[in-house]
């Protein structure tokens, strides 16, 4: 039966700083490595081996990829990276850590960017650093200056249908490494979640989530493969 | 201009023993690591970016593309894994170091094996403890059980034709991480070496290796990118 594995990359340095990221390509630190292997070593011990792999463009994704399918043997699958798995882009947060943000925007708002389902955060200014206009991997690509979940989601679920689906409907056992915003636009699609309840759920780094699907492929209730 | 890049995997725990490996998946050493990232950083240094992998569905060619992408900032880019990019399949000498193989053989018939262009070694014996028929990676492919370099340029050029050169004439910056003689395959090839010279050629590892195409798709003579 077709199965979805979905994997929130491991530990990033912001994450780690408490950085707002988005679209910056932050690497792992090193327990974001370790939280990548035992991912893949709880693959290869409940014997779910994917055979398809997609991710984002962004480093922390794909690393997390690589080095979870070593560990369970599975290097050598056809492997897609698209930048609409991208993480949401935070904008004008970019770069900010939690207490620069507060003291720049105030508590209140800040709160209003991270959880509402809608607003988006300030944009990106043209001369930010965290500018992504000279990256090669976005050219031709019109790049958001700052997303909503919302916006997140438009750009995720037509991905999803189009790329990932039919791979699923061969058959396959997928694999999606990706981050905390774009799995939650699956996770919402897939369970059916509320706009005011998806922003709250929090998707842990390094926790392979499984979606086991029927022959008319409707999915079942999502599990952490480390429970099953 | 369309470039093309050749990357022989960096040192494998079999290359290190001196063992025949061809389609046994076996690692590379942390020398092997440090080659692939030396690759990558000599990409980085002289500029020369990749823009499209291709890889086969051996690991240590696999981690070496990964480790030389990383290094130069490329691990978003499209990769293609093949198995018609695999090495050589050396039949019944899979395993046997040079001492063994000279004991069980004799060193003239292992010197034929080794150098001549179309003598494959004997087939790979069933109950080999290196046989691949239950490895899903190779489902529904005709797994040789030994091969001359005549036969694996007869699976290497096609696909050579088929898949990487249609991305060269697109203008792409083409990365291949391969091996000894599916590499051997490509620049007897491109370079129009003889049949009785090319068994002589010795690929280094994780010495890049780069080919620039004319408008036509005409490669020049290849050299090595630290003489650039």
């Amino acid at each position: 039966m077709p199965t979805l594995i979905l994997v929130r990359h491991g530990q990033s340095q912001w994450n780690l700083e408490n950085r707002f990221t988005g679209w910056w390509d932050v690497d792992v630190t090193e327990k974001g490595v370790a939280e990548a292997r035992a991912a893949g070593q709880l693959l290869k011990e409940k014997g779910v081996l994917p055979t398809r792999a997609f991710t984002s463009v962004q480093k922390r994704a794909i690393k997390t990829l690589h080095l979870a399918l070593e560990e369970c043997d599975r290097l050598w699958i056809p492997e897609t990276k698209d930048w609409r798995l991208n993480e949401r882009h935070y904008g004008g947060l970019t770069g900010l850590n939690k207490a620069e943000t507060a003291e720049k925007h105030g508590e209140e708002q800040v709160k209003i960017w991270r959880r509402s389902f809608d607003v988006p955060p300030p944009p990106l200014e043209a001369d930010s650093e965290f500018d992504l206009a000279g990256d090669a991997r976005y050219a031709g690509i019109d790049v958001p200056n700052t997303e909503s979940l919302k916006l997140t989601i438009e750009r995720v679920i037509p991905y999803w249908q189009e790329e990932i689906l039919p791979e699923l409907a061969k058959g396959e056992t997928v694999i999606i490494s990706a981050h905390g915003n774009s799995l939650r636009a699956l996770v919402k699609h897939l369970s059916n979640i509320p706009d005011d309840e998806i922003t709250g759920l929090e998707i842990p780094t390094g926790q392979p989530i499984v979606y086991e699907f029927d022959a008319e492929l409707n999915p079942g209730e999502y599990y952490y493969l480390k429970d099953a």
